[in-house]
């Protein structure tokens, strides 16, 4: 009862906030409209913030890594090591997301939430918080126990608080972990009622018997969930999710819970989205989706939760908060122009009468 | 004899840098092709620069202003007094393109190639180079003569060349000029051969019997230019034209001859594009397109230089070089990618045999 009054009061705030930036963007000193879908971003990201005076920075993108047992199926084309390899390759800075991170100033944290490997020496923005060594294998019994699940869901919750307190306004969630995007596939199956053969895509350039495989994973994994969805959405996310994507759902809620604005990457951390909208309705309504993937299941899924992406047709599917970054600077823009433009009143312009000639 | 030669030995210089940079990309520690467009964007950063190490800063926007004759016809819904008002309000840091080349780290210059409007307070970036008080009437008779069709042309020049003396590496044009989207659907009619129905928008808001007036216009105008077309394209030009987007198109062109990058804006810069194409073939090569206009005669003009814009669905229609500005933090994510990546043989990482089951 106190949480859906709490939830009517946010979405009538919500709305007064909106209808404060809608009036604002039509008196700015240009044609109504005519700065187009910056317009519509600027909309959203003043309604989060509940502002007309939106931030977005700083802001940081927190990278979960982790492995997966399902790659014992042979449903990617990478071998798990590679996810150690990647997160030496982020923390040095030659990764697509540490190079796009430092394009757009935006801090990149990595947190080990469960990969296979050794931990590196310990180093600034970069943490080990192994919930286990990989998961096990999501096509033979449950990918992480209920306590794991918490247990990830706290390395999550964490990342968000950290981000609070370090004064970011904006914030991103990637990842990094081999054989990532068949979890996700189930995921969209589960919560977004994703149908088996456009749940399942090449990820990161499955050929067609690996995708075959994957399929076969896919349907029979979430069968078993699916038996458990009503019952306990948390045993039937657990049956098919990963560290990082439950990591990634735990850093969304909280991260909506205080108040920043968040950019969601692709398919991986939209699957996440969706698991934090299962356990927090609402969650979404704090996102700005930045890009539609190349990966099939990513339509549906941001449909679910009632996002239009930035990139509609950028064919991204790298993961690691690559779309979420190249998006950060759009929000920049928005920004700006809600705060530094000139009203038409301002300056005394008023459109002759052949504006009016029709309405 | 001499140009096409060099021509040729462009062309080729031009291939080889290209080929360098795919396989460049090809080699980077990421599933291939898994940045999508923004791996063709630094494809061709790398083509226009000749480099791997592309340079994105520093950047500058010059925004030419011109008022146009043709408002007389009732062509728009604002008042040529808009213009004046508008240079103060850019100058002031007001506008939208200020506020977004602020946001984006880039210069903005403003340049009167000939506005109705009394010059402001001399001031930094601002520069009064008026070719007259606003073109002719071109429904009437000629926008320009020869003689000023050069002189806007050579204000264009000078800018590119002051812009290489600044050191600049990437450069947009903006513009403004009320009544400026009618000189461009005639060039657009004029040079790329867009149909009247297709040429004609409502650029800033114009209403029903605004745009017929304006139809007719266009019309008429272009079947006058026309017949001048084969036997003079600087006098076919002159006769439709404006001010601004003469000087554009010479910026353009010197731009391109100088080696600097040019992000285009929309509509009318793409006008200018087509003219300085028509007067220096091959200046299109030196061009990223930044988005597609929500007026309906940019999609045919883009096509005929060539140009495939980086945001296809945003719908902006503002002008003053704001779309240009939109697109270069995603010129700084692409040149990024090709600098500061790992490649997947420096980190040992090779494939599964999953990877090759199929060709």
């Amino acid at each position: 009862m106190n949480q859906s009054l709490s939830q009517a009061s946010d979405r009538t705030a919500s709305a007064f906030h909106r209808e404060a930036a809608r009036r604002h963007l039509e008196c700015l000193a240009k044609p109504p409209g005519s700065l187009g879908r910056l317009e519509t971003l600027a909309l959203r990201l003043c309604t989060i913030q509940r502002t007309l005076s939106p931030r977005t920075k700083p802001r940081r993108v927190v990278v979960f890594v982790a492995d997966h047992g399902v790659v014992a199926e042979g449903v990617t084309a990478w071998p798990s090591s590679v996810t150690g390899v990647m997160i030496h390759s982020i923390l040095r800075g030659g990764a697509a997301s540490s190079a796009l991170a430092a394009t757009c100033g935006a801090e990149l944290v990595l947190v080990d939430v469960g990969s296979c490997s050794e931990p590196l020496p310990p180093g600034p923005r970069y943490e080990v918080r192994k919930v286990g060594s990989g998961t096990k294998n999501l096509a033979r019994g449950p990918a992480m126990s209920l306590s794991e699940f918490e247990q990830a869901l706290g390395v999550g919750v964490e990342q968000a608080r950290r981000a609070r307190e370090d004064g970011m306004n904006v914030v991103a969630a990637g990842e990094m972990g081999i054989g990532n995007t068949t979890p996700a596939s189930c995921l969209s199956v589960l919560l977004a009622g994703v149908s088996l053969d456009q749940a399942v895509g090449r990820g990161a350039g499955a050929d067609d018997a690996t995708l075959e495989r994957k399929r076969r994973v896919v349907g029979q994994s979430t069968a078993r969930a699916g038996g458990k969805m009503s019952e306990d959405p948390r045993a039937a996310i657990a049956e098919v999710a990963g560290f990082e994507i439950v990591a990634m759902a735990g850093f969304f809620l909280e991260a909506r819970q205080l108040g920043l604005t968040i950019v969601l990457d692709g398919m991986i951390a939209t699957a996440a989205a969706l698991i934090a909208e299962t356990l927090a309705p609402g969650t979404a309504d704090a996102m700005i989706a930045a890009h539609l993937s190349d990966e099939p299941a990513h339509a549906p899924m941001l449909a679910k939760l009632g996002l239009e992406p930035l990139f509609s047709d950028w064919l991204l599917r790298l993961g690691e908060g690559t779309g979420a970054l190249l998006a950060i600077p759009l929000l920049d823009a928005a920004a700006a122009i809600v705060s530094h433009m000139d009203t038409l009143e301002s300056l005394g312009i008023v459109p002759t009468e052949a504006a009016h000639d029709t309405p």
